[in-house]
């Protein structure tokens, strides 16, 4: 341990988070330092809870030296699940179990000064925690609070035969950026000496690699995206598995087959070079990388017009709609055939 | 990965528990399965929220095989938490990170059985929560949700001078209790053949440390007390890192001191035979050993009329007083000198 942290000791540390977060929510009748936060609801709205976790070498690694996108990325893919169901957030739990060798006190706190970013540009109050020692690696698990008024969320649910499929953004990027993350590539630094370069790489491709890379280690959540299409999604999940792995859930929650179109899927730019440079394919990383934190909805009517309002620039396409059949995804590739729309990521297949 | 594991999935897992819960709360308006949980708060009341996490080899073994009380305790330290404001708990939701090597489906359901058994013994309802692959043991993250009548919370900050302090239950079982499943002792097997047995230590003595062991496997959350201590408790903590770290908070937080006498502290019996076994100091596993989860509160009237109707049976003992001074703990030792009453445990200076 640190000798900077075991100084510091747990309820030091403790102390040094309550002193740095600021109040940014109502509601907050009692924060950190006491058995639980106490908190006041919204009236005329429900509750949203999600929690997330990130395990070092499963969700990042550490070697990566990028602790402040890191903390960051832990509040966000919480809010990007309170965007899938139309709401806002308000207060977030951390539980932190901390690595008995390795980490200084430093990194830590660049851990927490990224978390208190995301909680700024998304108006989160940190409210309460637990902080452990770790025999293994840095755990980071945050439970993210919202509100949406009483009866709106959007549920995976709700999707009709006949809504159109719907998604934000560019898709594969986070896997992209992953991929040029284990090759070496840093954010901020320049290409490294002893990692081979193609001869097709120029600098467009490098800003492409770096634009998924940061897409990977700092997704944004699409909150107000999310918010406004409370008033046309039928049905809505954030993008963390994979469009084929979560376009499938949407499936078998609404009962309802999708029929999407390859050839209408919006790629990251990231995610062809990605795809050149290691010869895999940029759909498929699309389809299951993962952790893209775009929304995938499902609407009746045209969703451009609201989403023009509340989020101005953000990309929507529709790329396939809802019919009637087994609820399970179905995917046209350019020559006109369908196969099943299969695959994504999977925690414990993918351990294996 | 053990291969049933692997065959169902993450999202297998997740069915699988979502298959098995049972709704014992009011106001679940969406479950396990969407992007997150939608709670109705119940009308006047504020809402509690708590976080604990349990990771393997600092707070567990899994070398143990107590599965089924690891998953009990998973909840039962949360529902402490909830206990200790005085509030009801209502809906948990767990993050669950699955060690890629050696563990089987069958202990993770057993783990699962055991949150389930304190779900229903406590009426909590699992309402959602996280799975994923770890490379660093068993991660179990419970994070808790609760309600209070709006402005009834007992905090850690209200004890005056003049106040009494008081204990439920014996303190120290939980450490005594660790000590022995160190040894080899286990539940429900005999004395291990390789386990020296000191000569005093008889079937008394044995069923003392047996009691322990229960008390650090599968703690009580005193929840019945808790909610009626909100008519006089004037502060209140549950025991998780022991009395002397646990009412030096009440002390910071309530701007006082408290004089505690040694000889009045409560000693769970288990707590004097592990004592005797190791050569510590049966007081020290008391003030410093934590996790006994009992309640550590601050009233100005008498309890015990409050007490015995809602928990009957709960031995509680007045074990000294609030005073004006030092925000801090004080001691009077048997021959009448008095000690600043130190230590407890810090998770981030014992794993230095």
């Amino acid at each position: 341990m640190d000798p900077a942290l075991a100084a510091l000791g747990e309820f030091g540390l403790i102390g040094l988070i309550r002193d740095r977060i600021r109040q940014r929510s109502p509601g907050t009748r009692l924060g950190i330092g006491d058995d639980a936060a106490v908190l006041e609801a919204a009236p005329g709205h429900e509750v949203l809870v999600t929690t997330d976790m990130l395990l070092e070498d499963v969700h990042f690694k550490r070697a990566w030296g990028c602790s402040r996108e890191l903390g960051r990325k832990t509040l966000a893919v919480n809010v990007s699940d309170i965007a899938a169901m139309g709401g806002r957030p308000h207060h977030a739990f951390l539980a932190l179990g901390i690595p008995c060798q390795g980490i200084t006190l430093a990194e830590l706190e660049a851990v927490l000064a990224g978390l208190e970013d995301e909680a700024a540009a998304t108006e989160v109050t940190l409210a309460g925690g637990d902080t452990c020692a770790s025999r293994s690696g840095l755990v980071l698990c945050v439970t993210l609070l919202g509100s949406v008024p009483a009866g709106q969320a959007v549920r995976r649910s709700g999707a009709r035969a006949g809504d159109g499929v719907w998604v934000t953004g560019g898709l594969g990027g986070s896997a992209a950026g992953f991929v040029a993350l284990e090759r070496g590539l840093r954010p901020g630094m320049a290409w490294p000496a002893d990692l081979p370069r193609p001869s097709w790489l120029g600098s467009a491709e490098e800003a492409d690699l770096r634009s998924a890379m940061a897409a990977h280690l700092t997704p944004t959540p699409r909150l107000a995206a999310g918010q406004a299409l409370r008033r046309c999604a039928t049905a809505m999940i954030d993008l963390s598995d994979g469009l084929a792995s979560d376009l499938r859930h949407i499936c078998a929650e609404s009962g309802v087959g999708a029929l999407v179109r390859a050839g209408g899927i919006p790629l990251h730019p990231g995610a062809l070079v990605a795809a050149r440079w290691t010869g895999r394919d940029g759909l498929d990383l699309a389809l299951r990388g993962g952790e893209d934190y775009e929304l995938l909805f499902t609407s009746r009517a045209d969703p451009r017009p609201v989403l023009a309002g509340a989020a101005p620039g953000l990309p929507v396409v529709r790329i396939g709609e809802v019919v009637d059949g087994p609820p399970a995804p179905t995917l046209e590739t350019g020559d006109g055939r369908t196969e099943a729309l299969a695959g994504g990521f999977d925690h414990l297949r993918h351990a294996t």
